[in-house]
């Protein structure tokens, strides 16, 4: 088995741990932009050495796993680079503009589309970890314009992977994304902000801060080379769902201004059913 | 040695784990207005027996761990029932307001105004856990106000449970811990809203949330009782941090729908600091 990875970061670096665990005689190949990445990859056994173009041709998989601007423009080349057998997939989190831009692609076949909803908020082959995706779930979108026999091989991968399918059309995946990971982005972005902003009038208030905010913020850490083209890609949505969190948060403000604690204490006790929904999430895991 | 808490949950019932731990000889005393947790915590062995008001008058330490609305009608009648030798200590999340309700009190100097900076989005005697103080934060207030050998007694108790001491007036404190708590919780609170009231329109949205989005709305389970009165005796503040939040975030919805990329990404690797300023918090773990 012959596997290219190209981008080799959190993602296309967990992908390549789990494949060489399953298929120990796999040959990694890997491809990246940042050089020094690429050489961390090897030097960690992430992949095995560094791949070319022309290793895509006999390649049994290639993982895309760049930012999504980046995406637009790598993989119709290596669709143009693949062989009949070859199945690529990306991993980007949109998946309307790629699928768009790949649609009318002589080898659209070779393609499938997925977003596996995995991560940390670290990035770079260091972050990659074996056994990421164990009970996650991966969505994927048009299945029905991939070859059945590459269809196969793609799902049984991430089957062994540990990983739960759900299909999904694009449009509805890169609307409902927006709730569960574009907006808790933006949201940690800019509370962290506005914490940091209001620490270089007045010191030591992180010294104050405890797990909570810890774990509210935690997404601030997150690449703004990898979030910005997902912010783009999906602006409509990710306006959309912004808006309905300015407009809760003001009406919150509202409450506390009028002083109606009544209301305050049910609009607590009425998102308290968050815990049921997040068991659920744990379950899956 | 003799303890009586008021209040037995998360934070009291932690407390007297610990103190049992460091001192087996101690008696653990329980008073709860709710029956229920009360007979909880003496089946789980957080307390041994319920106490009495009769209690405060020979007993080394009283906490007082109730909800900050009850704490500013509990805690001067606590002082009103105990004797000379005692320490008086609650950790609610304001201080102001409890700091003024007993300014005036003739055993102000029994009660020492602390707040430890731990906990989880759990409530109630079975989410005690021993060790959770280890590490945190403990901010005092008004400390010259506190005798001078209950002072100390209260002092090595804290140290013992392994917390850090930081002294700050009351209303720094909560101006501070709007920032760094009372935000957060809003924050996280109206981002499960926003999901939720989209969910009852589209189905299966919370398939797709992945661990980013339970880290961002984890406090959203916090309990509504112990969280309304925060939020009335700190509104001012509160306030305040919400207006420079909602800002932030009108700021970065402006910047999407004007297409300023540039702008959105610098933004986001300028509160990527946060990474450094985190691993700050987890030393101090």
């Amino acid at each position: 088995m012959k596997v290219v990875v190209i981008g080799i970061g959190l993602i296309g670096g967990s992908m390549v741990l789990d494949i060489k665990a399953l298929h120990p005689d796999a040959t990694i190949l890997g491809i990246d932009a940042n050089e020094n990445h690429l050489q961390q990859a090897i030097d960690l056994g992430v992949v095995e050495k560094a791949g070319t173009t022309e290793d895509l041709a006999d390649a049994d998989f290639v993982i895309v796993s760049v930012p999504v601007d980046i995406a637009l423009v790598v993989l119709p080349q290596v669709l143009d680079a693949v062989g009949e057998n070859t199945i690529v997939f990306e991993v980007g989190s949109t998946k309307l503009p790629i699928c768009e831009a790949v649609a009318n692609h002589p080898k659209r076949r070779n393609y499938i589309a997925t977003h596996p909803i995995a991560g940390t908020e670290f990035s770079g082959p260091s972050a990659a970890i074996k056994g990421l995706f164990q009970g996650k779930t991966n969505i994927i979108c048009e299945v029905e314009k991939t070859t059945f026999k590459l269809q196969e091989k793609a799902l049984q991968l991430f089957t062994a992977m540990g990983m739960r399918i759900r299909y999904m059309d694009p449009q509805s995946h890169d609307k409902h994304i927006a709730y569960v990971s574009h907006l808790s982005h933006i949201s940690s972005f800019m509370l962290g902000k506005t914490v940091i902003d209001k620490e270089t009038e007045e010191q030591d208030i992180f010294d104050m801060a405890g797990s909570g905010f810890e774990s509210t913020v935690r997404l601030a850490k997150s690449s703004p080379a990898m979030w910005t083209p997902i912010f783009k890609q999906n602006k409509k949505q990710v306006v959309n769902t912004l808006e309905e969190y300015i407009s809760n948060l003001s009406k919150f403000k509202t409450l506390l201004e009028n002083d109606d604690f009544d209301a305050i204490y049910h609009e607590m006790q009425s998102v308290n059913k968050i815990k049921e929904i997040l068991n659920g999430i744990n379950i899956k895991k």
